[in-house]
């Protein structure tokens, strides 16, 4: 067993110079975002209001296949980059399976997360175009602890909007943004519009990332020198992640091998897009055969049950109307421990992709997800966030199904972070304390359907 | 700044296949442990009831310079090592020091923390020699959370006594180690005669590790097939370790430097002798001019103001008498948050290099030791666990003497593991609740005198 190799990771000077931009390789380029008001194409200005210029542009640029990655972005990666690529022989072990599975080790980020990839990136835009302050906001905390550091690496206050259930279920996720310097608030708050007008609605409502993102954006457009930064769904965060991808490409061709599959969990897609794409870019491309396979919690199903339909990013409506896979901007989804994949649309990409078949969609419930993240910790020593379960819940099913095909088939996951902070939920489960929440086919047509309205 | 490269990694065919015994190059040999009853030297029989007897050869072996990892052993090690040697320039920056800063970083073990390099060559012994059940015990949890994982990795049943006080101040490494499948279990317990002992005489007796030893001892002999593990102290849990030092010492190569100080904080000396010992063999053969420096808690501050004498490793006096500086097995240490630093004695190896002069510590209170990780999770982005800030702390004043001296001085230290599990003690300092420990002069001579009567 001592030859073989467990662990890839790449020198120094293979670390990618540049992030790759899919849309200049799709042939079905996604639909234009939408002024709400004016239902026109969203012109590049619209959104320097929101968002650094640089990041606007990379948000529409459909023609540079590469885009370079600044200087200042590169020296914060080489400190956690290239991240290990492993080979999971452990579990393959215990499943039995001829399956061979590798996973992209990116919990051994600082902040425990492949979320600091692009909170570098936006943090190092708004400060180069003289920011002062950013806003954002956070489900289960990772994108909110990665922005943390990042906005202390580059000198920006950062105010985060933190989904008030994760807030209770993950106090130590708000522990990590103080450290870091940053202001917490759960949302829904007091502290805007937005939120007053959904606690007074609904007194007791725990907040999702729709109500959160309201909040953030509304701070940002009243504060002066202030931008807002978000964790995923948008092009230019899935851009950044695809350092993740393009490391990967080389470290299986180190380990002599090309995955089959390719699995990652699906909140708004970050972690996703970032493995994904560039593998993808070999389908676009060459015509490869390669399965690209988003696993989402069966709670929150945009993929796999929503409809492809024109709505907003927030629960309150004020961003630009975004064409995707979508539950509704309304959609309340259960409180499943996995926060960062309670999201109720899928971004402009991805959904494209999705209409296009270049990808596909399982969901996963709850109980299986956590079952597949504990054999994960017993096999590999790693005890994965409740969100990176369901890429291995996925995983595991296509391992077993190889199994019983008795192919050998050559999977790779995205393990997007640890969930060491999220032990009161593997408390939860090994108490027998937790459910799965199947919607009925009557509750996604009753919030998709309020969607009807918004493009009349 | 990006040609200076960050982080380095040693190619897996460079990760050691041998630990460094230091005894062997040690003029003055550390005392015999001696038999409580006999008072004479412990012989290597004595042993075997309590250790797989691989480990208790290890324990006693004065000769061999290097001892061959076991290949189940160094298979293990390659999920995970070598670890990153770093170059911490946001320190450097933040501090404005001419001092280089590198850390050797332990914390992205799988389970977080130095403590799986021992764990996974004990629990192997134990497997190999027929051992199906295990006990040990734990304070901060870092070393429960590591064995945890290796019984389950080679298949052994695990009983755990944690600390009460960090059961209670840290449950999520309970979580932890329940997810790999342990029985944890608070200390003091009911379960054995110490545990009642100490609960009659103290009902609210918070626990020290003293007592936990007590109680996983007193398991170990009474059950078979069982054997005790131990996290610290012992000269076989240095041994593994040196895989740290041995690491380091080539990656600081890579770097181009070498050392002037090696800096690792001080609980019963794992992590501490696992990076400095193989930078200690070129002071001992080479009469290299290198600084050692133990980082211990002012709580309890056994190597700058214990006693060097015979002391039991334990509370309830079960173990061997260990030839020590001790502050009296029975000292009850403050609750400080850094769990794994709250042990009476220092182990012999350290202790008899401590008298000779070859190593030198630093006491840090418990305030100074938070800032220093507040500075360096904010510069590094790392939360560092409470006891490897008492590293960062003395690397810290060593930083700020060579700005004001003016000299570039080159710094090491280990940072044994991460925080992320210790967000409750970075919330209680946040908001002004922790407090210095320090012990009056009557205090320290009252806990040592109890010693006297010990060889009588």
């Amino acid at each position: 067993m001592s030859t073989k190799i467990k662990r890839f990771i790449l020198p120094e000077n293979e670390i990618p110079t540049a992030w790759y931009n899919i849309v200049a390789d799709m042939k079905n380029k996604p639909l234009p975002m939408l002024n709400p008001t004016t239902k026109q194409p969203l012109k590049v200005e619209e959104l320097y209001p929101l968002f650094a210029e640089e990041l606007a542009g990379q948000e529409l640029n459909q023609t540079d296949r590469y885009i370079e990655i600044p200087e200042e972005v590169r020296d914060m990666y080489k400190y956690y980059r290239s991240t290990p690529l492993v080979r999971a022989y452990g579990l393959e072990k215990a499943l039995d399976t001829p399956a061979h599975i590798y996973f992209k080790n990116e919990s051994v980020s600082p902040v425990g997360s492949h979320k600091l990839n692009s909170a570098l990136a936006q943090a190092y835009y708004c400060k180069k175009e003289g920011t002062t302050n950013i806003t954002t906001e956070t489900g289960a905390g990772q994108w909110g602890a990665a922005l943390s550091y990042a906005a202390k690496v580059f000198g920006l206050e950062l105010a985060v909007y933190m989904v008030k259930i994760s807030y209770e279920q993950k106090p130590y996720r708000r522990s990590i943004m103080q450290t870091f310097g940053a202001q917490v608030i759960a949302s829904p708050s007091m502290s805007t519009h937005a939120g007053r007008k959904i606690l007074t609605e609904h007194p007791n409502y725990q907040g999702s990332l729709g109500t959160a993102i309201s909040e953030a954006v509304e701070l940002a457009m009243q504060t002066p020198d202030c931008k807002y930064t978000l964790g995923s769904v948008l092009n230019h965060v899935f851009l950044h992640q695809t350092v993740i991808g393009l490391e990967a490409e080389k470290q299986m061709e180190m380990a002599g091998e090309y995955p089959d599959m390719v699995i990652a969990c699906f909140g708004g897609g970050s972690n996703f897009s970032g493995l994904s794409f560039p593998f993808l870019r070999h389908k676009l491309t060459e015509g490869k055969n390669v399965r690209i396979i988003a696993a989402e919690p069966s709670s929150c199903p945009k993929l796999t049950r929503g409809i492809f339909e024109y709505d907003f990013g927030d629960e309150a409506g004020y961003t630009p109307l975004i064409p995707m896979f979508t539950l509704g901007h309304t959609f309340s989804p259960a409180h499943i421990h996995a926060g960062g994949l309670r999201y109720h649309g899928a971004g402009t990409i991805v959904s494209q992709l999705m209409k296009d078949n270049l990808m596909e969609a399982v969901d996963i419930n709850q109980l299986d997800s956590f079952n597949a993240g504990i054999l994960f910790a017993q096999t590999e020593g790693i005890i994965p966030a409740p969100e990176s379960c369901h890429a291995i819940a996925a995983t595991i099913n296509e391992a077993l199904k190889a199994k019983e095909e008795g192919t050998q088939k050559t999977i790779l996951f995205n393990l997007s972070g640890h969930g060491l902070i999220d032990m009161t939920a593997y408390d939860a489960f090994l108490a027998g304390d937790l459910s799965n929440y199947e919607l009925s086919n009557e509750e996604i047509a009753k919030t998709v359907n309020s969607l009807e309205k918004i493009m009349q």
